[in-house]
């Protein structure tokens, strides 16, 4: 009567033999080719690669993490400077060329933090992190910087609270349905559900006076695992900071969007920052946290608001009234980004650029430093390797940024600076952050899939033993509901479309340089973000205790970065960009059908009187607002250009041949390569997306109301989205524009090879 | 592209006009119709209503409830002795023909019970629930029941703490994933996910030495509202009591299944009594649990079953060690049931059974009073207009059962007693218990379902002024999600097929007796389910504070007696239940095709490593167990014996017709009356479900491993799920009998109409 979902024998090959995708197939994984590579050099990069790996070393990354976590090292701090001068000292030991770029940047940090409640019953709030025996830097009270999110503006206020869940758009629909309005309040919003940047700026829309964000102990807190220091999850006064500038505007210096924040660049007033909060922001632990969700009253919390605190969950307005006042020093900071260069020996004018950034909020042993160090052993390795005469064909370029955490301040700065010269030479760039025991998650241009699935196809689960990429299929299969066989199919890592929250961005995103991100995670117990006990002893029991995670990410991004230096041909590969573009295509046209579905069902709820019948009479419960009409739009540029992509991605595949036992591109060298890496540089368009023009990426972008997640085809969805129909016509004719050019870039390289 | 899911003018439909199904449709709504009336006798009907409504008095209901809930009256408490005497002197008051019919029923109470913590550190549990200035009879201490479960047998053991969740099987296949085996330890189970009484027998079956059972706080404490006397929700302290007899095997006196508990009945020993617990088990509350909680280590529980308590959710076993003594009075006590008889003045062997239970398990306002002052306003109404020339033309007994909170003992001593005369004679049984402000929740035997639904669309929301049946329908269509077209569709009430848990039970599924469970719920605030806080204060406060609700129940409750008792012929109809048998069928052969399914996914997952590759290597994570693979069943039986009871039912409505102007069958009488209501005798047999001969329903009946909750089809669906493929292909053999004896049945009431 039914058919079983998946046929034994394709999931039987799933964990057989050396562990390898099936992207690279049987056949290649018995005959060590490799995409981009011919049959020798294929051959020769897998020696190298055996080299690579024996020389790796565990004990430097648990040294120099002890090194570079020791001591606070925000941006502007002198640990944080010291950690720049340790780390170009390092790369140059290395051979590589190094130079400490500086940059001036706005870096407001706390002069006054108050918040108490002056009704119905008085309480200060600590607003500070206790010092713990059991962990060795906890106690470093002079160089901490307070808990705070920074680039909320000053503020001095009291009003009612009213609590506003994650205090996204959806949530402030759901307040008005039972008639509550933050206008001239206070809203304490829980972290979580989007970037916390959005969290003030949506509440600033609605007219708030000011914003408390709480860490729910639901969330990482003892819910989610055992607190510090008996588990890793955040303890009772655990408090998250970080930036809260409105970054899917842009990223980098508030002063300085566009232009690198050198010394001498123009710069906006502080009262021109269009970046900087509207309200002020503060975010508290949940020991803070409880008294005064305590003393909200109104209305219940709809069920899915309701956190883990052990009290009722209230919506407000009041009775609790609280008083906050902030006030920064809105001060200029340098940032020393490090750049270590190793020169390609055939291809230098082709870069292929490789960073972490160094600063954190604390003393930072996962964020940033678990990334780091495993890049500085990379590093170590790719030098020693040069040295030993395996000097890459392409540049490789290693990058320690600061001033990340506050806003990826370091890598815009750069990237801005350097647009020109990175706009014709920047192959790709790969970037990683925290990392810890757990799964691969790789994101990025899905020009690159199958680079990363061949890269991890040979790397090992460090604890299991089984391959990285097995292990990565595996949890996709048993987190498929119902679609495990849809699962199975196609390459074992799927990249997922990066948003922001990492310094890939400036790259991707306003540049068009095909990016990756990749970490490790999903194994660790991660409660300590953004706070004091972001430690070494944290890191050491609950994180990667052996370094062997760290190990691994220097496995598979160093075979990322050394394939792609040494590669004969670039190894980017478009059928998967094409299949991932049909799918946001047709997601596009799907939401514009759901929302028509939405608004005539409403219409037709709210004519028959439903909601209003099945509401609870003695609880104010409002019909939701009539949603305007959704006109049939014109998707059929859109998916035209589609057509054509998918039909050129397939031709130039054919043309290439790059797997088997020749390299057909070979030939015809660094022109090929510069068609293929610029496809990139064709998904954007140089006015940028409407309302925000710094992002000129048409397919990958930070959603404008959900901060780090990402919105693909933005500039149709967000119109879609935001119901401004007229846009929505016109950004389907520019993405079809787009997806025009892509295939064009596509196309002239396969002329190249049939010339 | 699409269309939208409701047709605006269908949904426009809803609320127009007096509140009126559309099952009655425009035409009976102008017309006056009622189903099984001719035009004369249902315009007699409704004057008769309309002066059953203008005599209703909602002080009656107020005035009964305090009086009732002014002591504890559990079975064998002297104020449930004087509550039945009350009762009856009331009943004889209002013209009916009463009589107490008294029982002798096992029921223990605690002697001693003990909860304390011996390691890894000291806590003694308060097993109390402190008095309350707020309310008024939280302090009679003296002739409270202590906090207990009933049935549960003596024990004094200590043990290591596991905690299970609920305490369901799937909770155990979780626990043995993570190499957890409660062999000789003591569980600790939330309430909630299944009736209480499962989780001890499940335990017992896993090997566990005792139960321990608490309120989370999540289900009905301070995360689903105000704690009381705040609000109507748990407070720290509150437990819930209950039985936890085995009564998915059979309800009622353990000592006596199947014959009245006279005090000439023959009795089991304790020793062979089948239906108490094989381990001691006792219900806390979340103050005394939090503790224990605390203390268990081991791995974490998985993130569904965390509840709300503030620390961290571990599965043990230990550190915590309890030790738990529990020892009952095993004593019998009397039950007393008031059975009033009001004589049919046409057909007096037509018996139409109205019944709520007047035992609580303290106080009691909730539970069972507001239903039972219902039932009480209803019956003094019918008395009068009786009395006032009206006398019915079928027989109506109320009927105020003890001894229901224990396991349903009243009624179903009282069903075992008279069941004979019951299957010649009862039409229907109609029950309520607990009532509340809300929505009408009905449910039972689908031939009914026409019935409700006109009665329903004639009574108003007290507090809406809309017709109770449009504010079900509009929730109906709130709560479907994506399926509002389907949701609009047919009647505006949808009978849920009748699980356990009331006292419908031994008249539905002991005797196939069409039954009906009314009651209003879903705006109450009902954290006090069985504990001391069910008093009249929390009532008038949280529950139905005007009794409008009360009233409204009397009103439909009152219309389908009334109807049933004066039909022409008695209003039975048998699409709608055709309709959900058809549903059931497809169900059962969708069961075993998603086994199916599920074991051969499994099956592949296994032999591809998928589980061991997605598991954290640094916990204990086993592959689950292989299943038998699924048989395709011979489903073509049932799926015959199915079409021919959906064409009989067709042909019978034709030949009826009595919803026009003429009421063809009233001619034939009683012979025809006779036909139709012991068509649900035809859905039982004999021998009862496999395992459990008690319960002769085969198409309702409780889940053997969900209790309360239904379990549609049982004798299939359980011998399907419980993988015993031999019995599912006999079962499906056995209901297709049952279907055709209930065709065959059909058949002779329309051959009766072509005579």
């Amino acid at each position: 009567m039914s058919r079983p979902w998946i046929p034994i024998a394709v999931v039987a090959l799933l964990l057989i033999g050396p562990s390898r995708s099936p992207a690279a197939g049987a056949e290649s994984a018995d005959s060590g080719a490799l995409f981009g590579f011919g049959t020798d050099s294929a051959s020769s990069q897998r020696e190298l690669e055996a080299r690579f790996d024996a020389e790796l070393r565990v004990d430097n990354l648990r040294e120099w993490m002890e090194r570079l976590s020791a001591r606070p090292h925000h941006v502007g701090s002198p640990y944080g400077h010291q950690n720049a001068l340790f780390l170009a000292e390092l790369f140059r030991s290395w051979g590589y060329d190094t130079e400490i770029e500086e940059y001036q940047v706005l870096f407001p940090t706390p002069l006054v933090r108050e918040l108490e409640m002056v009704a119905p019953t008085r309480f200060t709030a600590t607003l500070a992190e206790p010092v713990l025996e059991e962990d060795a830097t906890s106690g470093q009270t002079s160089e901490q910087l307070p808990s705070y999110n920074a680039y909320s503006i000053d503020g001095d206020v009291t009003a009612e609270l009213v609590y506003v869940n994650y205090g996204v758009p959806d949530d402030y629909e759901e307040l008005a349905r039972r008639g509550i309005d933050v206008e001239g309040k206070i809203v304490l919003a829980r972290y979580g559900g989007s970037w916390r940047g959005i969290k003030p700026k949506v509440a600033a829309e609605h007219g708030a006076l000011a914003c408390i964000l709480f860490s729910d102990p639901r969330d990482d807190g003892y819910s989610a695992g055992d607190t510090y220091p008996e588990g890793g999850y955040r303890p009772r006064l655990g408090v998250q900071r970080g930036s809260v500038a409105d970054m899917p505007l842009f990223p980098g210096d508030p002063l300085t969007p566009f232009v690198g924040a050198t010394a001498s660049a123009v710069r906006l007033s502080l009262e021109e920052a269009p970046t900087l909060t509207k309200i002020p922001v503060l975010p508290i632990s949940y020991g803070d946290a409880a008294p005064l969700l305590e003393a909200i009253g109104g209305p219940m919390a709809p069920a899915s608001w309701r956190g883990s605190l052990p009290s009722t969950y209230h919506l407000g307005p009041g009775p609790a009234m609280v008083h906050v006042r902030l006030e920064f020093d809105w001060q200029q900071v340098t940032a020393y980004n490090v750049i270590a260069r190793l020169e390609g020996a055939e291809l230098p004018d082709q870069w292929i650029i490789r960073g972490n950034h160094h600063d954190a909020w604390v003393n930072g042993a996962t964020d940033p430093v678990s990334g780091m160090v495993a890049l500085m052993e990379e590093a170590r390795v790719v030098g020693k390797l040069a040295r030993d005469g395996h000097r890459p064909r392409r540049t490789i370029i290693y990058a320690a940024w600061d001033a990340e955490e506050p806003g990826l301040l370091g890598s815009t700065e750069w990237v801005e600076e350097h647009a020109e010269v990175l706009l014709e030479k920047a192959v790709a760039y790969i970037n990683s952050d925290s990392n810890s025991q757990g799964f691969l998650n790789a994101g990025g241009s899905h020009t690159l899939q199958r680079l990363v699935n061949e890269a991890a196809a040979d790397v090992l689960d460090p604890r299991t033993g089984l391959g990285v990429a097995t292990r990565n299929r595996a949890r996709r299969v048993l987190g498929s509901t119902g679609k495990q066989k849809e699962a199975l199919a196609g390459d074992a890592i799927r990249l997922y479309p990066l948003g922001s929250g990492s310094d890939y961005t400036p790259f991707l995103q306003h540049l068009g340089i095909a990016s990756l991100n990749l970490g490790f995670s999903g194994e660790g117990h991660y409660g300590q973000y953004h706070s004091i006990y972001d430690s070494f002893d944290h890191y050491t029991r609950f994180m990667d205790p052996g370094f062997e995670y760290g190990l691994a990410l220097a496995k598979v991004a160093g075979r990322v970065v050394l394939r792609l230096a040494n590669a004969d041909v670039v190894p980017f590969e478009f059928g998967t960009l094409a299949d991932n573009l049909a799918t946001y295509v047709d997601e596009v046209g799907e939401l514009a059908d759901t929302m028509r579905e939405e608004a005539e069902t409403r219409e037709a709820l709210l004519a028959g009187g439903v909601f209003a019948a099945a509401a609870n009479p003695g609880e104010t419960w409002l019909p939701p607002e009539a949603l305007e009409p959704v006109p049939h739009l014109n998707f059929a540029p859109l998916l035209n250009a589609m057509e054509t992509v998918t039909t050129s991605a397939a031709e130039l595949a054919a043309a290439l041949q790059l797997d088997g036992d020749e390299a057909a591109g070979a030939a015809v060298g660094a022109r090929l390569d510069e068609m293929l890496f610029r496809s990139e540089r064709a998904l954007t368009r140089a006015e940028g997306l409407p309302v925000r023009p710094w992002f000129v990426h048409y397919v990958y972008a930070p959603g404008f109301y959900t901060g780090y997640g990402v919105k693909t085809l933005p500039a149709i969805r967000e119109a879609i989205e935001q119901r401004d129909w007229a846009l929505a016509e016109a950004e389907i004719t520019n993405t079809a524009a787009v997806l025009d050019a892509l295939r064009e870039q596509i196309d002239a390289a396969a002329a190249l090879l049939v010339e």
